[in-house]
């Protein structure tokens, strides 16, 4: 079967989280190694969407859950901030620059198939991450539509349904080999995208060996899947 | 409240549906009054969203409707065509050319506003219609999410709770007092566009005086709406 769509994963994927947390660190005044505050804030994410999916948890956006683990973090690390600079970094995951590639490179992709983004974060805060880096996707799909955190595979298959294509017709971009595996499962194709500076210079490289593609950038993936 | 954002309605308000639709039968050799087939196709749909509203009928979407109603009209005028023609008749939705001022005024209003589509038709409709006029919103918005077609309540606010807004900082933009009067229960603030040919010249004009603006194309809108 043909890829017929591409629905793109985007913290991580297609925009660069670590740095712009960092900096909103720095302009709330925060001081230290604020790159690893971002991954420490980042890392306390991860069990929360679990504890969502599990029924342990009623469902809580993006938002609401990025204001439980900042709390707590400051709470751990002993940092004093005002509710309006809490606020401030809550906001800052509204406006996340994106990688050097992806604006051009979601661009051509739109050229050659139906694009979209499949994201774990809210609708209003991908308008508002798509707004700020200037990047069009014919879509915003959200697993706020179906209260179910990727990797479910219902978040999958309702992306699918609702672009009107088979799971097979539909090809996950993403940097993440949970979230690819997660898509497997469910049917759908994947592309592996390196993003070597996600977690910051020196990470563990990353890989995903049973991708349908391998790219390290989207004007890549779109030779690879030119017709 | 200031409105904050913009949802648009897209059959006869930023698209021509009947024109459309009457060259589509065209190209497929129907014969006689063309635009007033379309016309009449149109009109065997309402009474079908009102049954998935009341309960009546199982959720279906446009693509479903639209062959269920195609296939009453032709069998009642006894017009003969084969199931390749009436997929193309159906397809024929997803490629409907925009008003002359939507491109350039969508444009204009994503400039100041975050801006939405909210429709009754299916979001892989939505997205071929988008794709096919070239025209940007920030996000696509369907009555397919709630299983409720306009002007039910439900889908009103769930477009305000997605776009992350209240009901009052949401505006609707359509060309029918129906839709607008629906937004308006729900909460949301309206704006009234005129689309005196979207049932050809000399058709009856409308008018809504409930509405918080009323205008004749995009352009004036966003001349309206500047802070």
């Amino acid at each position: 079967m043909a890829v017929r769509a591409l629905a793109f994963d985007v913290f991580g994927t297609l925009v660069d989280w670590r740095s712009g947390i960092a900096d909103a660190f720095r302009a709330s005044g925060v001081a230290g190694d604020l790159e690893a505050l971002a991954d420490t804030w980042r890392a306390r994410f991860w069990p929360l969407l679990a504890e969502v999916n599990e029924g342990a948890r009623p469902w809580a956006n993006f938002d609401e859950l990025h204001q439980i683990t900042l709390d707590e973090l400051l709470g751990e690390q002993g940092i004093e901030l005002a509710a309006e600079e809490r606020m401030r970094l809550i906001g800052a995951w509204h406006r996340l620059e994106p990688w050097p590639d992806v604006r051009t490179g979601l661009e051509i992709l739109r050229g050659e198939r139906v694009t979209a983004a499949l994201s774990n974060g809210h609708i209003a805060l991908l308008v508002d991450i798509a707004r700020h880096g200037d990047l069009r996707l014919d879509c915003l799909i959200s697993a706020e539509l179906t209260h179910a955190y990727k990797p479910a595979p219902q978040t999958y298959q309702m992306a699918a349904r609702l672009l009107g294509f088979e799971p097979a017709e539909l090809m996950l971009v993403a940097a993440h080999p949970a979230d690819l595996s997660g898509a497997r499962r469910a049917g759908l194709r994947t592309a592996f995208i390196d993003r070597p500076l996600e977690y910051g210079p020196g990470s563990p490289a990353r890989e995903d060996p049973d991708a349908d593609e391998s790219v390290s950038e989207l004007g890549e993936l779109a030779e690879l899947l030119v017709d």
